[in-house]
């Protein structure tokens, strides 16, 4: 490689959103890679994860983290090559899961790197199925949600990158489960490779009835990670000591003020109270000492078959705006990723 | 005593409350008292305890429990004595814990007594300090509030029967203490004799501005009981990792319809998401389990004079209702128990 004809693709945040995202918020600029000084290693990133949080790491309003800056780097976690090393722990080769973002290189301390086995099935697992999705998924099901054999746990966004794993762990458990869905092809691909017991797609005109069919038993586990529509259908269906594990809300992301919902707080308030209800929100980076338990078991159950995994790979970084504009309104069909270069 | 001579005062729900109770929707019969057959037992009751679940009962709505039904006598916990018993585990002169209802006698089936411990510092406790209202102060704030040394716990009713307990053992945890309360005269009460670091009027034009000042680090656990506006001015101010055990909801409890809180369940859901909060509804009759370590717990802080106890004795049966309407308005000032009968 000559260094002189390297060149560094970033794209950042030309602009904050007005709604939805659209391609001009998003700037793409050349700019020769960095330099790594003692302590950091020169990355080349192969795959970028492209996850919903981003939409509000755009937006001005705090949120869990700092929003971005106009003009920085769009941020995601990153499969990278380490091409130069200035730290013993790493060297030039080595594949490592850092949080690059959407850039061609980047210079990362070596601290922040983490090596990735070997064995794993394809690289870009590290950024779904065995990484922060994975996670969620596992923390957000089994120590919030707790289901027992014979429950029902209804799954928002089944298909998705964390809903797709939240299912298959559930019907592990022992539980009935029933996936929600945005269009045909996603409902079938959610039973017949998924295992979900039913799948409902909220397009639906009857959507509320047909949840309501496939929950005959009611609902003892509700993964949210929409809110909206699909929340307003669920929540009725909700069983007496329901718990509701609250990792999204996709459906608000990119508008510029919640919803009046049919319901006020009071209400929910008092389903919360009557039915001795558990609701409880969380972020993936704060459950972290579940990630040993996680790879083992999530190892296990991938190399046993039990668990499969369904990615949307998009070819070339300068794809990343329109991957997450359209991941956003729901068109992505399993965990997406942009393969940024060959391993 | 004379059996021909007695007469068992029973009051029962005449009608269902339109709004708040009034002294119309109470009536009272004089009977006989009933006769106990094998395995029961026939009792003199001395205290019963009002509380503001029995407004719910009241309503025709369905809620924990199966609603009263108009002519039932009005349930209640009971202190009572034993005056016969056809069973061997009990005999007469025994002090009991039960749940009779509002009248002078009742006939109870053996296995749903408990024999009171004549140790407790005066029998009424057991409906109180040492019964059900403290076992729900001690299992929402340890259990589900979760409280740490140095945080701030708020907490709703704060002179009353389950809330000036949780004001109490939180400080007793090290915890920053802020009650709500309605009145001058409880505030000062909750600061002098319960210990509260602070308490706060609800009834103040500011009350908003002062909680939030009495609260300089947020609020980290908030025991709710009210609603309304009391949990208007406390939400903004929840932290990150806040935690909300949630038991009741007195605000509403006698309204027809749920009012149009200032807000709307998605910006609950997004401040539940962001700051990565807990909301669990809970009834005491589903923790049972902990009610040794509660009775051993409780029963050396007060003999070590580390808990404060404040009950409002209201004399004679017929006052009852009165007791109950007063008591969801907020009159009641401490736990509130009707003395039916010297002991």
């Amino acid at each position: 490689m000559s260094e002189s004809a390297v060149v560094n693709r970033r794209i950042l945040l030309a602009r904050r959103p007005d709604g939805p995202p659209v391609p001009e918020d998003f700037k793409t600029v050349k700019e020769p890679p960095p330099a790594p000084r003692a302590g950091q290693a020169l990355l080349r990133t192969l795959y970028l994860s492209l996850d919903p949080y981003m939409r509000g790491r755009m937006s001005e309003a705090a949120s869990y983290v700092e929003p971005l800056a106009l003009g920085d780097t769009m941020c995601g976690q990153t499969v990278s090559r380490v091409v130069q090393s200035n730290d013993a722990r790493f060297k030039a080769g080595d594949l490592v899961l850092a949080n690059s973002g959407w850039q061609d290189y980047a210079v990362e301390s070596a601290s922040t790197l983490t090596k990735l086995d070997a064995a794993m099935p394809r690289p870009s697992y590290a950024l779904g199925l065995l990484g922060m999705p994975g996670l969620t998924a596992y923390v957000g099901l089994l120590d919030i949600g707790q289901p027992k054999s014979g429950e029902t746990v209804v799954v928002t966004a089944a298909t998705g990158a964390v809903g797709s794993v939240v299912g298959q762990i559930a019907k592990l458990k022992g539980c009935r489960t029933v996936g929600i869905a945005g269009g045909a092809e996603k409902c079938a691909f959610a039973v017949r490779t998924l295992g979900y017991d039913a799948c409902i797609d909220h397009h639906a005109p009857d959507f509320p009835q047909l949840l309501a069919r496939a929950c005959p038993k009611g609902i003892d586990v509700y993964f949210e990670s929409v809110g909206g529509s699909v929340m307003e259908a669920a929540w009725p269906l909700l069983n007496v000591h329901a718990r509701v594990p609250l990792c999204g809300l996709v459906a608000y992301y990119s508008l510029k003020s919640l919803p009046a919902g049919p319901d006020h707080v009071p209400v929910l308030l008092r389903q919360l109270l009557v039915k001795r209800m558990k609701v409880q929100g969380f972020i993936i980076f704060e459950h972290l000492d579940r990630q040993a338990d996680f790879l083992r078991d999530m190892s296990g159950w991938v190399r046993d078959g039990k668990v499969k995994y369904r990615e949307e790979v998009l070819e070339g970084l300068e794809r990343a705006p329109a991957g997450l504009i359209g991941m956003l309104r729901g068109d992505n069909f399993g965990k997406l990723v942009v393969k940024v270069a060959d391993g």
